[in-house]
């Protein structure tokens, strides 16, 4: 496909360098993890209504049904894709329910489509927030069946396939008031002049620990790197020091580390901190400022 | 690549809307898993061959050897791919021994790469039947080295590349009757005046529990949605009900439902039937009509 | 993008016939598993740099931070992938540390991106040997905000996607002697007259059970496919015979074979040899040829 054709087909393509003659860019997001061919029947929907497009896995290891897992999931990474570039996100209780699916878009560009059950709000509004929203409700891009239980397949693969061939938001379905959409409720850490209490968020595959923080809550605390510090999880205290990375710490030790997404985090050089720390998502911790 | 290169390059796109100009697409359906280089090895022996083609994992997690889960993982997702699409699916017990290598295509214009084991037959049939079968023979088409442990890579993956560039079924073998091709033994439901006798076929991520009915059997026997039905399995007895889809349970609900495949399955609304119910692929299930 | 522009953009396809107007092929090699976005959010930067690209996931199930396991993964499949491919190998526990991030070249034109630990010379030097090395030093080729702890996403990934857009290695940063790159300790066999000792490398999905042996070992030992041997490992023997396939033996049959990477390994047909034989990764195994 030429560059002049592709700019023809979509308006989100006219100012951004990488849409430079390559395909339209869709991701994936999901708990289907990876033992049935729901991931690999969505892409084939994709495909069957636009061959030119490419499709990544952002990750379909989301815990069954966990919307906020989701949610931080995508505020993660959305920075890391180009504007134009279309986010499906499907962890969906309550599909055949009255949730309404819907698609929309940020304010640098990208568009989202899922369920209006709050998973794709965090991320739009890391972006500069939600300029529009619509409804998922035109049949012309949906399967020509759709059935009460995958509508990933039915519903958002196809819209995702026609956003990327250059229909509009609008052509979707009637619009919806962004401050209308369901919201998750992300918990707040507690700054206080001795300890911080904050929220363990995500434990990742090696095991780094998560927190509601970032980097101005650890300087409006005064934490700076090389401070010793105690965490406190489920009633057990662990000694902890505050690290700029891995390598600045002794095999063992367990840090406090603002992690790649800027979040803060908890780790153990060459080790587990989640497993060791027995760390579950949603768990309060408290950090204790005067240890030592 | 222009449309017109791509239309001259082979014969299933001349009346299929779907290659407007993108690549041809090619889906991967192995029990390799997600540890080892085997799926990404297939992946670079295509592109090495026809860098053009799309690629689609439509799963890698079909338990290891098992024929029939692979036969009903493709029979479930191959209406989502469009004609001219071509499907490798490497479950190959037999590999090394006398089953044959072959490649059929059915009536909708789909091509199908694999062994001769029965695992392509029901896809194939269920989209109107098998117009033609050849062996995999000509070496023109294969890796210049077959081993004997990996015809994923050395037969199969060159196989489906090469039918992506527009190489003909005829040109890779001889021809197989397609009545000789190895099958699988489906089992089929027994449904009676107050009972159902039917089968686990498939239990998914989610739990859901598949069995080997479809709609026309529940109307046969005049289950209806609201319907309260009782479930043995393994000499234990389950309440539940008939419904449309999860939300029309309550939490913990067992239902019978009619599930995004037209098959029938059982669920619990919120939870894991498979689990809980302690179902296993291949296990006799009776559905008793009159309960309560 | 026509192959005009593409021969144009990149010195290393004008000689290989794989790069006949399609996208430049990437791979990716890690040990994120497949729960997080960390896989997603390299390949979102890559498409945000060059969209017109194929990435392939070789394998993200390496062991955390099993630097050997990776790189004997991309030594057994690197042959599969063309002329002018691109390689980005991320298992890097000194990440932020002093370890230098690098690019790198084998005599066959395959280009290398990853930490320099050890994990690509095996690869490269299965390949003809490496040709040149140079350290990714060059910030107009790494992402504007390099992070301490996700170089894949920071440095490896946006080093590939310019490699794939024409730059050429030179221009990432100042040239390293490939003699003075680190160099893991791989285990070499001793084969003696009545035994051999060797070591188990690597495990995979279907409990093959991998040596640091090659078929010449067999040779040199009078090893032929009928003969009887003797296993022993973890001070536990076990009869085994060499065979030549998995259908040359019986079912439950212990076999000594040449795997699909003209590798020596132990299998089991139709079953586990790695959970029989409670294999290990480095563990030791010997094979006594005075067996019965």
């Amino acid at each position: 496909m030429s560059p002049g054709i592709l700019y023809a087909q979509n308006l989100f393509c006219l100012d951004y360098p990488c849409l430079d003659g390559g395909p339209m860019l869709i991701t994936l997001t999901t708990d289907f993890g990876h033992r049935d061919p729901f991931v690999g029947i969505m892409k084939g929907v994709i495909a069957g209504i636009n061959s030119d497009t490419q499709v990544i896995d952002l990750t379909h290891g989301i815990p069954p049904q966990d919307v906020m897992a989701a949610a931080l999931t995508l505020r993660h990474s959305i920075a890391y894709f180009p504007r134009g570039s279309i986010h499906v996100v499907v962890v969906d209780p309550g599909v055949g329910g009255t949730r309404r699916p819907l698609a929309l878009e940020d304010a640098a560009g990208r568009l989202y489509v899922g369920p209006d059950n709050g998973l794709l709000v965090p991320a739009a509004e890391g972006q500069g927030g939600i300029v529009r929203a619509h409804e998922l409700a035109n049949p012309d891009y949906a399967l020509p069946s759709v059935s009460r239980t995958f509508h990933g397949r039915d519903l958002f693969a196809p819209a995702a396939a026609h956003l990327a061939l250059g229909v509009r938001l609008e052509e979707l379905g009637p619009p919806i008031d962004p401050e209308a959409l369901a919201r998750l409720d992300l918990p707040e850490p507690d700054i206080g002049a001795n300890r911080i209490r904050a929220a363990v968020l995500y434990i990742d595959h090696f095991g780094n620990v998560q927190l509601n923080l970032r980097r101005e809550h650890l300087e409006q605390a005064a934490i700076e790197p090389g401070r010793q510090i105690e965490l406190e999880l489920a009633g057990e205290r662990y000694d902890a020091i505050a690290a700029r990375t891995f390598a600045d710490a002794r095999p063992g030790d367990v840090i406090l580390y603002e992690d790649s997404y800027r979040s803060v985090s908890i780790a153990i050089n060459g080790g587990d901190a989640g497993a060791m720390l027995h760390a579950l998502p949603g768990q309060e911790i408290r950090i204790h400022l005067d240890a030592l």
